[in-house]
Formats: C-alpha cells, sequence, structure tokens
C-alpha cells in the first residue's frame, strides 16, 4: 500500500461544491488502496478577506497576529473537507500545521520549515483515516507560536510531509493541467509537458513560470520527492517532476523545456558611476544591506574618456523604492552621477538542459527575438537557462517567437485555464 | 496591581468599530494598573455562516471536525483585536483556547472543562502583555484534540481563567447593563440590579434569564469569582454576581432579586397511568436512558374509582420528539394510557433569598397572577425560587403582573438593549 500526499490549492475548494468535488477525488485515491494524507490551503477569497479585515484594525498588523488570523482559513476549509469525506462514508481527521508537526523559524508571515515530526499524521494513517492538514502554516520551535510560510506555502507543506512520511508522490492539484512549455494565457499552442527534472522545473520556476514556487521545488529536489502537477477539475495526468522519468514509459528530456517570462521586475541604473575597484560592490552591499534580492546584473563597457560607467540591474518591482533609497542614502559613499528608474520590462527565458550539449541554441534564441523585431537590452545565462531583458511590451510577441522557433508549438490549442490561483 | 479577566460577546466585536471600541476599554483597564485577560467570543455572525458552510457539505458534521470548524470564529476576533491594542501602542498577544491551557473531557460540541493550566498566559502579563484568549474552545486532556464548550462557553472560559488565574474580579461584557429584575423586552420598567447572590443568579439563570448561563455561574461560585455583568457599549457600573456584596457601600440583600420567564418548554402528560410504586420511576428511567433532562414534575391525586393517575413533566421543547419516542418505545412496560404533548407553555419564577424567611411572598404570588386573570397549570418550588407554568399567551402579561406586585418597578423606562447576543 503506497502513501500519496495531496495538495488542493483555494481555487479547487473555493466554495461548497469544489469542496464536495475533491472530497470524491480524495476518497478514489483512498479506494485504490493508498493511504492519503490532503494539504489544503484557505478557502477561495478567505485570505484576502481576512487581510481586509486586518487593515480595517491596524495599519501595520503585527507578525504573530496576523499569522494567527490568517491560519483561521486553513481550518475552515480543512474542517469542512474532513467532513465532506466523513459525508462519503470514510473516515477523516484534519489537523493543523502544528499538531501535523511542521515546526518552523520564528520569522512570522514567511517562516521556513526546519523540521517535520508528523507523529498524529502517521497514527491518524494507521488507524484508517484520510489526514486533512492545514497548508501555509506551522509552529515556530522556539516560542510555540503560530507561524506562515509566505506565499506558495502549502505546496511547500505538502512536499514536506511527503518527504517526512517518505511518500511515493506529492501531487499538486489546480487549476491548470500542469507545467507548461509557455504560459498557455499567452501562447495559445503551449504544451503540457508530461516530465521535467528538478533542475530545469527550478529555472523555469526562477524565471517567472508560476505553476510552482522554487521553493517548493528545491525542498522535493533535496529529498527527491516526485511531484505531480496535475488540474483538480480534469482528473487528467498531469505533469511529473522528478530527478528520473517516472513509470513505464520512457520520456526523453527534451533539449528546451520551455519558455518562461517574467513582467514583475523592475530596472535601476547607477548611471555615472568611477569605473575603479570596489565600486560594483560597494552598490550591491547597500542593495543587500536593505534585504533586497536582485535578479540580473550588467555593467556597460567603460567610457574611457570620463573613465565612468554605469551599472544596471533588475529586482522586483515591488522592491523599487526600497532600493532606490538605499542608493541615495549611501551615494556619498559610492559616489555615482543618477539613478534610472524603469518598470516596463520583461524578461523572457529560455530553459532546457539539453542547451549545455547543443551550442547553436543561443544563437537561434537570439535569431528568433531578432526576426520578431524585438530590442534586447540585458542578457543572463546560466547552464541550462538563457535570459533577456526587453521591453514589457514586446513580451508576449517574444515568448510566442521563441516558442515557435524551438518547435514547441502544440498542433492544437491544448491548454485550458479552469479558475484563479491559490496560495 | 489587580489581574482583572474581561469578557466580550459577538455583538461587542462584531465589525471593525467594534473590535476597536473594545481594544480602547481594554487599554483603559490596563492604565488603570491592571494586568488584562481578555476573554474573546467569534465576531458577529461568524459562528453562523460557520455552521452554514458545514452544513452545504454534509448533512450531519462530525463532532470533531465540527469543533475544528467553529474555533476559526474566535481565531479571527482575538487576533483583530489583538492587532487593535497593539495599535494603540499596548502590547498584546492572543491564544487559543488550547494555548491558555484550557483543558477539557472529549465530549465534542459539549465539553466540560476539567482543569486550567494558564502558563502561557501568566507568562505573556509577566512580560507586560495583555493577553486576549479565545472563548468557547479548548483542547481535549486525552486526544488533544480541539474541543468546544457548548452555548454560553466564552463565559465559562472567563471564569474558568479568572479562577485559574485568582482574578480579582471577572468582567462580563454583553449588550445590557446588567442583570435586570425581569427580562427588559417584556418589562419596560424593570430595574437593573446592583448587586445579587450567586445562589439567586444560579435560580434566575434555571428559571429562564439568559443574561448568564447556569454553568458560568456555577464555576464561579465553586472558585468564588466575583462577576461584574456589564455593557460593552455604555461603560457604567452592571451587576455584580458575588457571595457577599463587594466594595464600600453596603447593598442590602433585596427580598426578592426577580422575575424570570420561560417560553422555551413543552409540556408531556402521560395519560392512566396505574397508581402503584414504580410506575413514575419507570417513567423517568425512560427519559433519562435518552439522555433528555427534564424540568418540573407534577403528579395527579389518583382517581379512586380507575386506580389510575396521570403525570406530567416539562422539558426543552428541542427534546420533545426524543421524549415522545422513548415513553412510546417503553409503553408495555410502564403501561400507560396515552401522551398528550403541549408546547404552549410558559414558566414564570420569583426568585430571592427573602423568601425563607417571608411567609407571604407564595400567597402573594398567586394573588397577583389570580388578579392578573392567569390560570395556573403547574407549580414548583425551591427555598429561594416560586414557578408556575401557565399559558404562553399569558407569560408576558404574567411577568408584569408579579414584578408590579412586589415592587419592583422602575420609576422610569430604564432599560436598553443594545444589539444582539453573543455565545
Amino acid at each position: 500500500m503506497g502513501l500519496v500526499v495531496q495538495k488542493y490549492g483555494g481555487s479547487s475548494v473555493a466554495d461548497a461544491e469544489g469542496i464536495k468535488r475533491v472530497a470524491k477525488r480524495i476518497v478514489e485515491a483512498k479506494k485504490n488502496g493508498n493511504q492519503v494524507v490532503v494539504v489544503v490551503s484557505a478557502m477561495g477569497d478567505t485570505t484576502d478577506e481576512l487581510i481586509d479585515l486586518a487593515a480595517q484594525v491596524s495599519p501595520m498588523p503585527a507578525g504573530r497576529e496576523f499569522d494567527m488570523l490568517l491560519t483561521a482559513g486553513e481550518r475552515i476549509s480543512m474542517a469542512l473537507l474532513a467532513m465532506a469525506i466523513k459525508n462519503l462514508g470514510h473516515e477523516a481527521q484534519s489537523f493543523t500545521g502544528s499538531q501535523a508537526g511542521v515546526i518552523t523559524d520564528s520569522v512570522h508571515n514567511k517562516a521556513r520549515i526546519i523540521d517535520v515530526t508528523p507523529g498524529r499524521i502517521r497514527t491518524a494513517l494507521d488507524e484508517g483515516n484520510i489526514a486533512i492538514v492545514a497548508g501555509f502554516q506551522g509552529v515556530s520551535a522556539d516560542k510555540k507560536d503560530i507561524t506562515t510560510l509566505g506565499r506558495g506555502g502549502s505546496d511547500t507543506t505538502a512536499v514536506a510531509l511527503a518527504a517526512a512520511l517518505d511518500a511515493e508522490v506529492c501531487e499538486i492539484y489546480t487549476d491548470v493541467d500542469g507545467v507548461f512549455t509557455a504560459d498557455p494565457r499567452v501562447v495559445k499552442k503551449a504544451k503540457k509537458i508530461d516530465w521535467i527534472s528538478f533542475e530545469d522545473m527550478l529555472e523555469l520556476a526562477a524565471s517567472g513560470s508560476k505553476v510552482l514556487l522554487h521553493r517548493c521545488v528545491e525542498y522535493a529536489r533535496r529529498y527527491n520527492i516526485p511531484i505531480h502537477v496535475r488540474s483538480s477539475f480534469s482528473g487528467l495526468q498531469g505533469t511529473w517532476v522528478s530527478s528520473e522519468p517516472i513509470g513505464d514509459k520512457k520520456v526523453e528530456q527534451a533539449i528546451i523545456s520551455g519558455v518562461a517570462h517574467d513582467t514583475s521586475e523592475a530596472k535601476i541604473t547607477v548611471v555615472g558611476v568611477p569605473d575603479k575597484p570596489g565600486e560594483a560592490a560597494a552598490i550591491f552591499r547597500a542593495i543587500a544591506d536593505a534585504q533586497i534580492n536582485i535578479d540580473m546584473v550588467v555593467q556597460n563597457v567603460s567610457a574611457a574618456a570620463t573613465g565612468l560607467t554605469d551599472i544596471s540591474f533588475t529586482l522586483p518591482k515591488t522592491e523599487g523604492r526600497k532600493a532606490i533609497g538605499a542608493l541615495e542614502r549611501n551615494r556619498p559613499g559610492i559616489g555615482f552621477d543618477s539613478l534610472r528608474y524603469d518598470d516596463q520590462i520583461g524578461k523572457i527565458s529560455l530553459v532546457g538542459a539539453g542547451m549545455k550539449t547543443n551550442p547553436g541554441v543561443t544563437a537561434a534564441f537570439f535569431e528568433a527575438l531578432s526576426d520578431a523585431g524585438v530590442n534586447i537590452e540585458l542578457i543572463s545565462t546560466s547552464e541550462i537557462r538563457i535570459s533577456v531583458v526587453t521591453r514589457k511590451d514586446d513580451v508576449a510577441e517574444a515568448v510566442r517567437a521563441v516558442h515557435t522557433a524551438f518547435g514547441l508549438d502544440s498542433d492544437t490549442d491544448e491548454a485550458v485555464v479552469y479558475g484563479g490561483t491559490g496560495r
């Protein structure tokens, strides 16, 4: 008998009907002879409603209490889901993150899991129950306070439980049929990927693909837990993410896994920086001290006449104001002329392990962009990824052009998006 | 420095405005030099909304999961209240029933508190925090499952915490100004009671007064915790419930504390019971085995000719169907002719310790009812209470007549009802 961890996002359990549909799917997995652990997010808009309530009583809700508040959301969905399963004649028990043994550090609102001690879950399973666990939440090791894991936290809960329980697979149910070769909302002919390696998935997630978050894939790779991303609406086979292809059929590793894009970043250019050692370090020390993560960095060739150069980097738009402030404060020490802020950019990334052994990929990528009339502003590469920054308005066209150029287009418009996005 | 436990019902924290108003009141108590522990119910209609959701997924929500669901309500209100207090510049931390050490038995949906171990609350207070505790909930001693305490549970939580923390007073904030000599919705001239003994309050609660539940008063009497029932809207002095009057001013024990009424009961008459030993026992054994609590019991004088008698008793209307079923099933053993069920009755009770030493009270009570043209169907008395059952339609008139006859009428219409009722 296998052990399966399933995770359902907020859009899958948005209302009573959704909860009943999910309950049936869970019972099916149980009937197939599995022990089943289910991780569930808060229902649809619950979290937003709670955040709105908090804003009404306090302009700056405190971390500890904010976590206490938000975790009410999963408490509701998990109890309802357990009831719905019992109503189908199967035993189910719901558990909070704390009860399930999800131990975290003490960083409220974005805690990290440091241990999982699923003793109560194991007991519940051994007694024949389906165990329903609140996603997104845990309890801090030191103070025993309730914590939340931040964006995508429920996926991470599911993978962490799968690892701790030595599950065969962690099934992430969502509102799309799996991971696609590009965002189906942009590329109608995007294809569902049957299997993708952890490495390629990590690059896609880092490059703007939103189906799985980087943190969750990283966790799965570390403990070698296969993830099966699939739709809670269609029931079709989705995308397997694992170190090696799983099952009977041999799946060949694609040269290119997919094209990702990201329009959530902005570009800051530090103009007129003295071209001497230590300058770049001073800039990025100021940014790092402000707790800001940056993405791509490019330094122009110095203009010999002036001895000055420009340094550009990209970062999440949400951090833009903070970064500008940090640089202005450190202006005397760094000594630059001016700052330029540009939030009308977009990033397109081509991801695939096959790149390593196919030297023509980079050239074909640039040719495709050029043919589509897309101007490139920044370039960055890893062993299995090429990313460029362009004008935001060019992103959709660029993604479609690259997708076609690398032969990723499907013969049909197969991608279906079923609902909103959970957390 | 004193320690005060305050309890706020759902109507006091029905929305963000209510929460902010309550936060100010709490901060005031803290500024007055007290350590403050606050027990809070779920916001306004939250509980009803959760019950409605449960009904949508399952016709018979299970006990354990139903408790898990409902306790999300206090989680929301307590976190918001803590945020609102912090926003006023004071430290506050919220705690679930489990975190606050409210240990119960395992009877889901109506658990009883068996111990309170408020170590975390004590620590939070010693660190200068206001402690906010979820009412109505606890954790079972054996299985560590979340439980709820049933109707009026938050009041009981407050009194239990006050006892465990050796508080000076347990303040129950509600939507009326205190305990009145009669229900202000029925008797416009009802007077607020300044002080009432535990004993009289217990009789009033048992007779239909809804301001405090019997169970909560019983707990307070056992641990001798003074209760101060008052309005969260007006801020006026309310009603003190304690063993002896508290404070400087001597309050004289009133001969009559008040008039209570109850229209939630029904009457069952077992007709044609053989008048021989063991018959009544057989009837009430059948009722007790069905887990039904009865209230008043009356047996008619036997008609000598037939050797048969009738036995009538009252019970909550909600148990009527179950009781009839239990009696019918046991009909062969008991041997009665027929059953009569009457849910058009009402009970009026006069409560006051002074009754013991004032022999005229009973006579005056019956005279008042007679003068008002109210027919009496059943009578039951305790040392400090007389209750009668009448037609339901006569109850309001009867209460007013008795209230006036015993000189309880206020010179003004002072009673104000501010909102709905919490749990």
